[in-house]
């Protein structure tokens, strides 16, 4: 009696996995979860009046006028204006982030561009939406542009999922001449490109790179989140669109939930305007620099050339491909029987590929367990 | 360039008629929200570990295993665990309610029938997902069996949306007797019931009904709500279904935003847990009562012969028709200028018909502007 759109739904493999993983004492390379110890914004609380407001519906235009009068000149918000035309219309993020365009930018059947591999919280949104995902492959600067082209020549591709900044799961950015590259094929086609950018303000060395949307902005829909440097649980982030797509997303938001919860909505809106987030991301950054710099140390140290990793510049993700040809599902149930977890390659891939593949995340454990548990790794290759 | 499933998609009327009518000083009668004064649950605040718990991501279904640990046997739940039996899977409500069980009850061009008048959320949700839409007529006892057998006869129905109890708009519930002839048509033809029931909570006389779910426990979808008794803003609410459906349920409400948000679920388990909401539910019957009361008893001196209304138990509206034929829509046009609002009948409908009806709500004024309000249109008349 189910109906067709639920026969294309996997379980989350991610979620199966974190069950899997979080016995007391296993060290979780699995998740994209803060650990406890380093995320405590400590202005995340209720303002007194908040207790009152939350007895009226707002709607999330009307949050997003309130806000715009609020924050007007506000230092605090310029980390989220700096990349958004819309900052205050919040929504909540991913895989919402998707889910919210994905109807409005994507028929039934449509054709979906993806990078290989991509974020597997995506690729169940789409599959779920019963698009038609056409992934294409990518390297150290981004996706291959040859191979995106000859796509959007042979099939009508309504829009190309990228997340350009610390990929997941590569971890991964794009080179400024592969973004540049893209706009302007993307304008070409006419094909919409869907810029997820949840790890954007966590870049721990290098320069900035300009949104996809700032060279494009009438064919990108970029989505932000919170969930990643404020508060995971909140489920709050943002969408920022042409005016063109941007009503069609709000009434598809309306009619998923009507709104997002105001009152998380206020409490991120006054932790922004609390001055506080600036120097939380500060802290965030210099904890996750460190503890990427500690299992990329370990990595060269107890894997060296049985592995080749990518070389984050942030985010919370190393990809590791290991140079014999071994399976990393099989590694998996070996290694959470030694107390460790990750996230086997595959998972990110819709074609079965990837098997050799890990994905680590370094944010969660703290640095002294991040060694301990590529040790365990190593011993098991 | 927009997708298909955007072109049936209405803004939300009632949110147009909001933002016309919240100037202040308008008598507002459209809304479906609590009045400032008659509203605060005192002990919906955080606990004060509460700021610690939103570091991380919980699953609904985790946080169903934390409440039957925490509220086993408790009796301040009894409220709910006497209507549904996942209680404390929580999952967004209105139109989510709707929107998370529709992509797993239904396909997209799937007959699904409705009441005539229905819930105008539910319909732009069904009309998002592209469903072809049956009105069934009703009348004060509920929906007329005879055409819901005769569609079910000729069509492929997938599945029947119904609000039993103080139906949106009309506020009527279903008598005993229809209740049953439903469950054991839908028995006979194997069509899936949404039992959509926010109000069951708020009956102000008369004798409590059984849900269609204890009737016809595995085709029913049941869905509760905490907008209408506890906090709308936070859009919480719960799903109760059977395990064979409830599984792709949890997956499309993953899909669709990964999990609601713990922090506010943490805040009703809190509130439910702190025993306060049987007293809160009490108060808030009384106050509405005599609001009820207030609007009929206007309705009946002010406008009399002119208007037929329906009789409502419980729940937040009376529904007006008008027996002279009178267009609601122009008489809202001059009720808001007159500063009064409600929402024109024809909204509720999907084939145009209802243009001499209109929802009056009575939760959200107080006594003596619900009088001044009625006294107002009925010079309009």
């Amino acid at each position: 009696m189910l109906a067709e759109r639920t026969k294309n739904l996997n379980s989350s493999f991610i979620r199966e996995i974190l069950a899997l993983t979080q016995a007391p004492g296993v060290i979780s390379f699995a998740g994209a979860c803060q650990t406890r110890h380093s995320f405590q914004p400590k202005h995340l609380r209720p303002p007194p009046w908040l207790r009152i407001r939350i007895r009226e519906q707002t709607s999330i235009s009307m949050v997003r006028l309130k806000a715009t009068r609020s924050y007007a000149g506000g230092l605090q918000i310029t980390w989220v204006t700096q990349k958004v035309r819309h900052p205050m219309s919040l929504s909540p993020p991913a895989p919402n982030r998707g889910w919210i365009s994905l109807p409005a930018a994507c028929s039934t059947s449509d054709g979906v561009a993806i990078e290989a591999p991509s974020y597997l919280g995506a690729i169940q949104v789409f599959n779920a939406h019963q698009a038609r995902l056409h992934p294409v492959p990518s390297d150290h600067e981004g996706p291959n542009m040859e191979a995106l082209e000859a796509l959007f020549k042979q099939k009508e591709i309504r829009c190309f999922y990228t997340v350009p900044e610390f990929q997941n799961p590569k971890g991964i950015s794009y080179s400024p001449e592969r973004l540049y590259e893209l706009a302007a094929l993307a304008k070409r086609y006419g094909t919409w490109i869907l810029e997820d950018a949840p790890y954007s303000a966590l870049r721990y060395r290098g320069d900035p790179l300009p949104s996809l949307q700032s060279l494009l902005p009438e064919q990108v829909v970029h989505f932000g989140s919170f969930s990643k440097t404020v508060a995971p649980g909140l489920r709050l982030g943002w969408t920022s669109a042409p005016d063109s797509i941007m009503k069609s997303i709000i009434k598809m938001k309306q009619v998923a939930d009507l709104h997002s919860s105001n009152y998380d909505q206020i409490l991120i809106l006054e932790f922004l305007r609390s001055g506080a987030l600036p120097r939380h991301l500060e802290r965030l950054k210099q904890n996750y620099r460190h503890r990427l710099e500690v299992m990329t140390s370990a990595l060269d140290q107890h894997m060296g050339d049985r592995i080749r990793r990518s070389d984050p510049d942030g985010g919370m993700f190393v990809w590791v491909k290991m140079t014999k040809e071994m399976n990393a599902m099989t590694l998996f149930h070996q290694a959470v029987e030694r107390g460790v977890a990750f996230v086997p390659g595959e998972a990110f891939y819709t074609d079965g590929s990837g098997g050799n593949c890990m994905r680590l995340n370094f944010t969660n454990s703290q640095p002294d367990r991040i060694v301990e548990g590529v040790q365990r790794l190593a011993e098991l290759l």
